[in-house]
């Protein structure tokens, strides 16, 4: 089974392997598609972990070259003033906004240049039985049914997945889906002239401190707007008017861009989306079935680490697999080392989202952010900051964490130190100043 | 759909109100088993909570009349010596093991007595339409299909529920089951010449850090009596002979009682049981569909609280729809003043298990029992110890946690104020000495 990305790209590691692989899609094939639908998906941001797995298939140039770096974000204040903090001053590495149709184009045709790999599309996943390895499908339109017989299942379905559905009624395994009181819902400033409105180049962010927008540029020079609010609050946004003053509140600079008539209509188009985090272990059962990408760990998008972290799992399984053991080993080998990483960028995601939305406009914020970069600057191998090591490293994620747990002691008793001896020159000052006044 | 307890006791209470209540079970009228299984759960264990629920209508004395007291702990150590750890013992409360069988006929036959009540057996639930209110059966064993439609679908159908299946699935259900590494086997103590085989009024406990083993006394006088263990630790234990070694080093005062060959047969006859940990928010989906008992909250049964927390939900359900508010409304208020509740005995269950295999052996356990005790006994309403508000009060869990917390903070500043007195009087003293000596 595959949902677009990380399933294409399983796909092509298990082909280079030698494996025959059998690709089934519920959806019809995407490059038949007239009209691709936006969807209900941030675009999606490609850094290192990503890039890593796809230079691992020959494809990351190719990715690259229809990509839009992004170098950093650019704030926008209510006043609609902009400020940029770059994501690397130190290396000027970027995020690359990917449009979801083209990689997933590009990684398809990749797929069609392997014999060892046949696409099946429009074919719904109605049942399993794992311990058998059998999947019993539903052949769209007609809806025949299909049985299937495989030695490994492999679950790329998404945070919905259907092969999950099957492994959470299996014993011992854990699994928690946290919904977020946050729903977002999605805008667009279209081209202009053929031209991008605003600098193509950046993350834009209105941070709001309970909300946010961001906004991702498109290749075909658009952006596609993201709006993160409580849903209380969307439910406050009745009329027209209402909408239009929130705006004009809250994120003036964008009106004329947007335009009100489209945002009238975009906005009460679809009802605020809801927002899931979800965590699981293991990913595997004995040597028959195996998850991965949003169906072993789904993640709220304020980290931009959703594909990357897909894209990454096959790193790691594809490392497991090349030592040839058997394949139960492997698959509880690979469970073991990648839940703790998967949990960890789920809370991560989770601790960006108050980041973006609150913290990015604060001095003690923008304070950190400065020594942290002077320190990446003086160290760049032993002070990597928080995001640099999440976007820009292969570092393991739970690492990363204890990594920025490590800088926090550290500036905190620098912090200390520096009170203490101010604290100790201040009185010996007094003294001085006492005894020869 | 009901299983057994709560789902009947669900049902007495909707009837009690006026209502119609169509009762569905996968399984047959245990009553008209010959042989019940003992299954793979533990006794039940009825306090406070539970008994409210069963006066409410009118079933508590008659419940009672079949149970066996249990005054309190009784604690076998190595070398199967025994000591006694009263649960109450300045009221002389008592947990009530209860069986299985007779509480779920006791309510049966109450059901009966309701000409608003219908109880419909061997109904296997194969899918719901919650927002429509229907639900699709399968008539046991020839599986006829079958429709029905409810204004209000109530799923008391346990840990592994069905209808919970289908909530899963909707936006904004947040969701956890959590494995423990531990797993569980059933053994008996039988009767001998008629007569119970350890003193009967006891939970008896036999704590060995790591794992434990329970007996629970029963009405035909056995005991149940529950291995609980690291499944690493059961995989150590391969032969008969590993077994006896087992037993003879860790529980030698079982074997004679349950009888080397008997103890050899039952335990490799199933393999160790897994033990889950379910949270979910909400219960409810609209004015459509309501969870209670177990399939709400599943927890470990190391607090003896399972089956008194799922009774407990119907007292706050009837609570709340007395106050005759709009349905939808009623049931997002169970939801909400219930969850905190149930999520806070969720994690106690989860702390007993350590407090029962490890800490009732310890010197400081028994220390602040003891002062707990005496504290309980000068200020019977202001300090209640943690278990006795667990089990003998209807306060809420999540209070009964607060209010421990509130007594660890004053012994904590008890100790300091000593600590600190005995030391000033010490320097006081030493310098009485220094001066007068």
């Amino acid at each position: 089974m595959f949902r677009s990305t990380v399933g294409s790209l399983a796909a092509l590691n298990f082909a280079r392997m030698g494996h025959e692989v059998e690709l089934y899609e519920y959806r019809e094939d995407l490059r038949k598609q007239e009209y691709y639908p936006h969807g209900r998906s941030i675009n999606l941001a490609l850094s290192a972990r990503g890039r890593k797995a796809l230079a691992a298939v020959g494809l990351e140039q190719e990715v690259l070259s229809t990509a839009i770096p992004m170098r950093g974000r650019m704030l926008h204040n209510l006043r609609g003033q902009t400020s940029v903090v770059l994501y690397d001053p130190c290396h000027n590495q970027c995020l690359y906004s990917v449009g979801r149709k083209q990689i997933n184009e590009l990684l398809l045709n990749a797929c069609d240049k392997f014999p060892n790999i046949s696409c099946h599309f429009e074919h719904k996943l109605v049942g399993a039985n794992i311990n058998e390895g059998q999947l019993e499908f539903r052949l769209l339109p007609e809806q025949q049914p299909l049985e299937v017989q495989a030695d490994l299942i492999v679950g790329c379905d998404g945070a919905f997945s259907s092969l999950r559905q099957q492994l959470v009624r299996t014993p011992g395994f854990n699994y928690s889906q946290e919904y977020i009181n946050t729903g977002y819902l999605e805008l667009c400033i279209p081209a202009k002239h053929g031209e991008f409105q605003m600098p193509p180049n950046y993350l834009h962010i209105w941070p709001r401190d309970s909300f946010m927008m961001i906004a991702l540029p498109n290749q075909d020079k658009s952006f596609t707007v993201t709006l993160s609010m409580p849903f209380e609050k969307f439910a406050e946004i009745k009329t027209h008017e209402q909408l239009l003053d929130f705006f004009r509140l809250n994120f003036v600079d964008t009106l004329p861009l947007i335009g009100q008539e489209q945002l009238i209509k975009d906005f009460f188009k679809t009802r605020p989306q809801h927002l899931v985090s979800i965590k699981c272990q293991p990913y595997h059962y004995q040597d028959k079935a195996l998850i991965l990408g949003d169906a072993a760990h789904a993640m709220v998008p304020y980290y931009g680490q959703g594909m990357n972290t897909g894209m990454e799992d096959l790193t790691l399984l594809c490392s497991i697999l090349d030592q040839q053991l058997p394949l139960d080993v492997s698959l509880a080998q690979f469970t073991e080392q990648r839940w703790p990483d998967a949990h960890a960028i789920c809370d991560l995601a989770m601790y960006n989202y108050v980041e973006m939305r609150d913290l990015t406009k604060r001095l003690s914020f923008r304070c950190r952010k400065w020594l942290d970069t002077m320190l990446f600057r003086l160290f760049p191998t032993k002070w990597v900051p928080l995001y640099n090591s999440v976007s820009f490293s292969s570092m393991p994620y739970s690492q990363c964490i204890l990594n920025r747990q490590w800088q926090d002691r550290v500036l905190g008793k620098a912090l200390n130190i520096t009170l203490f001896t101010g604290a100790l020159a201040g009185i010996a000052g007094a003294f001085y100043i006492r005894r020869f006044r």
